[in-house]
């Protein structure tokens, strides 16, 4: 990661809490979401971090995760200096962790921040670089918060939407509203946002006091975060400032939300089965097969997702992957 | 196990083959079916064995098994004396184990052999042990082979059966020959023969003289066995001999012929799922679920056979375990 003139002031801030419940047992409260690598890749978390090459130097990229995942964090990126990677003592939602970021990235000066979430995946790289640098430019130019939002290529119910014409943030619709909202030009919300420290600054005063403390000092984070309301960034400032502009991106952008996006991004085999490790098929169709620990046999199974690591097996039926979170209820 | 009255010159032979296909990765070649343990149980030759108590003394049973498997049977059959356990040098299917067989038990003498299978179920060994106890005594009385019937319970496509009024043997049937066969009062063929050595010799002197030398001697069996042809006892001498007697039995028979057969034996859950091991299940209705190595998690599946061992994993779907060698074409 090279520092250029497009990075002048301008540093990154990665969000990466996550519980690891959707991709269990592949991801787990020690190893979440953005650790997550599979087919060989690259983790997804080294990936947010690699496609803001060229915006960003390596020691002008923060990260903003939980207290037991510092060390992680750390190894993973080993580029980002030590001091940049900061855990939240315990977990307070978007908002607290926007405003930590701010706090983090700007020190004493007004550099343009931006979030990012670290568990996303993005297909065309050279085109979000273009439309987070057009982004970056705004921004240092207006006091606005600046947000990319995704052109939808479905009408989905799991993310929230923004309207570009009134600027406003919408929550995850049902499936009639999500047409509507397409049809009407709606774009995704993709959580990530580029504005001057100080107008995020001003936005914090403005809408949420409470949290504006993190973003001047970093400092007995401890004492502080335990007061602090669990409230996402979403909620607490973007859908009351009125200082917002919408950058639209259409760059690939996917926030892999659970096993069923692997039947996106990985090949098949000619019945359908997505594969990673040994895995033997005997009239078996459209199952994610991850064999982790001993070789996985199927037969005569349809649309499972069958995973298998030293320490867990899952096998779920695919339309039930939304349903993960109750097997860690018992 | 007790020698006794009833045991005078009746001998026991154990015919513990098994290629451990079925079963697998439960089973595997090196622990075929007999070795199977499951929920807490003996293992299959063990409860074989035991179910002939009162019958015959530990020195007057014997197995004949393949020359690989002989170090475990002695290992699971401790109080059988070493030398009669024995393996054949290849697999040349039932002919040649039960001409083996003869040779083995009886010796110099003429005592009355029986033959039964190492990998069966039987509910009622006490009502088992009177019908062998009828059938030793015809075979010690007459020149018959006398063998046990079973009374079906369904009109099952998966065993041979015997006409008890002209003693034939037919085939495995298809299901609407199996009805037409149920209705004729036709039994199950279970592969459990009764006779005086004599009449054995007698009757692969008359129908397999290939086969015969090893009902007297069981000496240099691998320069034997490589002449051998593989044909079942069946085929090669009940199928011909006209000296057969069918003894009825209703004890509570089967073959525990695939995980299928765990649904009859093993207690279920409230949606019927049978678990043995640590099984997580959350909306899973009608599995089998065996877990040897890491805690199983189902979710919202059906109907399917969910086996772990630190080796392997299997995930089959119920009504195809049939097919379940095609794995191991792979």
């Amino acid at each position: 990661m090279n520092s250029g003139k497009s990075s002048m002031s301008f540093k990154a801030v990665i969000l990466a809490g996550g519980s690891g419940e959707r991709f269990w047992p592949l991801s787990t409260p020690e190893r979440p979401k953005q650790f997550l690598r599979v087919f060989g890749g690259e983790s997804l978390i080294r990936q947010a971090l690699a496609r803001l090459d060229g915006l960003v130097a390596s020691e002008d990229a923060f990260v903003v995760t939980t207290k037991s995942l510092v060390a992680a964090t750390r190894k993973e990126l080993p580029e980002v200096p030590k001091g940049n990677i900061v855990g939240e003592p315990m977990r307070r939602d978007t908002g607290a962790a926007v405003a930590l970021g701010v706090g983090l990235a700007a020190g004493g000066a007004d550099p343009v921040v931006g979030f990012f979430s670290s568990d996303q995946m993005v297909a065309k790289p050279k085109e979000f670089r273009k439309v987070v640098s057009k982004a970056v430019t705004i921004a240092r130019r207006k006091q606005v918060i600046v947000t990319l939002g995704i052109k939808p290529t479905y009408p989905a119910t799991c993310f929230g939407y923004i309207s570009p014409k009134t600027r406003t943030f919408v929550e995850k619709p049902d499936a009639k509203t999500a047409k509507q909202y397409v049809k009407a030009g709606y774009l995704w919300n993709a959580g990530m946002f580029i504005a001057r420290a100080s107008t995020f600054r001003g936005a914090f005063a403005a809408h949420a006091p409470e949290l504006s403390c993190l973003t001047s000092s970093t400092n007995h984070l401890a004492a502080l975060y335990s007061k602090l309301p669990k409230i996402s960034f979403d909620y607490a400032v973007m859908e009351k400032a009125k200082n917002v502009e919408v950058v639209p991106g259409d760059f690939g952008w996917d926030d892999v939300g659970s096993f069923a996006a692997f039947d996106k991004y990985f090949p098949h085999d000619v019945r359908g089965n997505v594969r990673e490790g040994p895995c033997t098929v005997v009239e078996a169709e459209g199952n994610i097969c991850v064999a982790r620990s001993a070789r996985i046999s199927l037969l005569g199974v349809k649309n499972l997702v069958v995973v298998t690591t030293p320490d867990a097996v899952l096998v779920a039926d695919k339309s039930r992957l939304t349903e993960i979170k109750r097997l860690f209820a018992k």
